[in-house]
């Protein structure tokens, strides 16, 4: 899923290079010390790997979009790590997402846990190699939030900015972590509670994925008020619009191209808006299959068939894309009026139509 | 085990209640702004539930006793929340420590996971439930671990200050990530490996229980080198004889005092001095008895009395008395030395015997 991130400003494979080179940077310096100090040399490995493995830099590429916007100019070595420490945030995430998950593959290669369970598979069984593999992944998630601090402490940034800066950090955590505790105690309970599945798509996605990349990038810039307003009235409409493009994906979207399987929003039983809508409006009869099948974990391919068929038959994904569209174009409609540099607006302008109609 | 924080320092029951004050004050705040967005109320009400069940306060307590070496009066606002931010992030450790090692309860009360376990157990089958209350506890530690952050940015202090204790807070947490994994794939797989054991004595719990918390207090002060050199110099060895202290009780404590099992540490085989020691030691036939006894999660009373004995025989009992003896002579004399106000002093002297001659 480069495309994204290729297209969302000109300079982004810049932006991504630098920011691979920061915590390269980083991760030399840490690997270095652990060796001196007889500490495993798997630990920055596993996290290396993790983030060469792939991901899109929507974040970072984002953040530096942000910092152009407030008025910053090139590509400072301390908008740089910060950018990078998105990123590095966002590996955590993943990270304690696939232990959450007990996810085989990510990126098309075995998860952290995977990784450790085999690593530590020596002189153990099975079951306790899976155990500590397990332990490990949560260790690493843990040191990759740690480190996502140490790279914004370590920026370089001057303390006033610094301090200005944290406390956006610290709401962002905040609310991925309810967003993530929302989606996981809904999962697998299909309810149709629409309102619940749009706090869902804002505190896991909307927020964290643009508003804040964005807004955090201002801020290292010192913004003016209008850009911070026009950024987060565009970061709004579009975080939402991503992450219903990303359900609608999950149910209906083609395997070869999105590289995940389109089974298992449906057996995990996510609550998305779609399934909300769709369980809102069906009839009884339907409304037991919905349920029926919503979150078993053993649904086939039949199974999913016959659900899509229900969902597309309550008009719910229909509405979706509506929505999706709504909010592409509430977004472009804010760029219309933003007070920001040209090149900006281009970029955001090519990123609300990568979003809103990616294909993976 | 109230004894350790009481008798650190005369203004203990003061730095406690100061503490938790402060963190009353944060939850307060994060509880209502969760209201007031529609996100679920069992999340404060979890960790504030984690931290009222007890916990000696030792982090805060060192902390404050650092401050007031370093040539701080009083208790500031600003000291007092971040010290109360070390407790917090202990909170962390403590539950995905809890989530690793699948514990049921810890200080007497159920664990965070059995606690959301059990919040969400309707319309859902056992399995299920344990599995959203792992995920709910995995993610309740990263949102501690952020507020630990928060709590600090948000202490008010100055950005210079503030700017040099974030490394500090960063290789807190880097080190004790460090010493966890070393920890968790160490254990179930007995090893002679003594070299081992002691980096895990050091990662996982000197260096983060004394070193840094006397370190951070002692920076808020603005410190001089030599006050700085002598806290570290204490910390080491004291350091290490809390964790030696802890090893000892885990096996041959007295239950009824600890209010732990004696046997846990047996048959999740942690890989300690004692039983490195023990294994280094021991000849052929008895090394294959302790090899398949450690870490045997059945393991029964009788099984732990064999293996006791072995140990004891070995006289890895009587070195780690010794390691422990030796180390608060050290730390004792350095306080002897040390340019501190006369009543940390005796705070720090006072705490050393708690620590080194505790049964609980």
């Amino acid at each position: 899923m480069g495309s994204v991130a290729t297209m969302v400003c000109p300079g982004a494979t810049e932006v991504r290079s630098a920011v691979d080179a920061a915590w390269e940077d980083f991760f030399t310096v840490q690997g270095r010390a652990a060796a001196r100090d007889g500490l495993p040399g798997e630990v920055v490995g596993t996290l290396r790997g993790f983030l060469d493995s792939g991901g899109k830099r929507v974040r970072p590429v984002l953040c530096v979009a942000g910092w152009h916007a407030g008025g910053g100019a090139g590509l400072p070595g301390a908008v740089v790590r910060t950018a990078a420490s998105l990123e590095l945030f966002h590996a955590f995430a993943l990270i304690h997402d696939d232990v959450m998950d007990d996810s085989d593959t990510r990126r098309g290669r075995p998860t952290a846990h995977r990784v450790f369970a085999a690593f530590h598979r020596d002189g153990r069984d099975r079951d306790s190699a899976d155990r500590v593999g397990g332990s490990a992944a949560i260790l690493l998630g843990d040191l990759a939030l740690a480190w996502s601090d140490a790279l914004v402490h370590t920026a370089g940034l001057a303390p006033a900015r610094l301090a200005e800066v944290l406390p956006m950090l610290d709401a962002m955590r905040t609310e991925i972590m309810y967003g993530q505790y929302l989606d996981v105690t809904a999962a697998g309970r299909p309810i149709a509670d629409v309102g619940l599945a749009w706090r869902i798509v804002r505190y896991k996605t909307a927020r964290y994925t643009l508003h804040w990349p964005l807004r955090i990038g201002a801020a290292l810039a010192g913004a003016p008020p209008a850009v911070v307003g026009a950024l987060s009235a565009y970061a709004r409409p579009l975080g939402e619009a991503f992450q219903l493009r990303d359900d609608l994906l999950g149910v209906f979207g083609s395997p070869a191209r999105t590289g995940k399987s389109r089974l298992d929003d449906l057996r995990d039983g996510k609550h998305t808006v779609l399934i909300a809508l769709a369980l809102q409006r069906v009839g009884a009869s339907q409304q037991r299959t919905l349920r029926a099948f919503l979150g078993r974990p053993d649904l086939d391919e039949d199974g999913a068939a016959c659900l899509r068929q229900i969902i597309m038959a309550t008009g719910a994904r229909d509405t979706v894309e509506r929505c999706i569209r709504d909010r592409r174009r509430q977004a472009l409609d804010v760029l219309d009026r933003a007070p920001f540099p040209p090149a900006v607006t281009a970029t955001l302008r090519q990123f609300a139509d990568t979003v809103t109609m990616r294909t993976s």
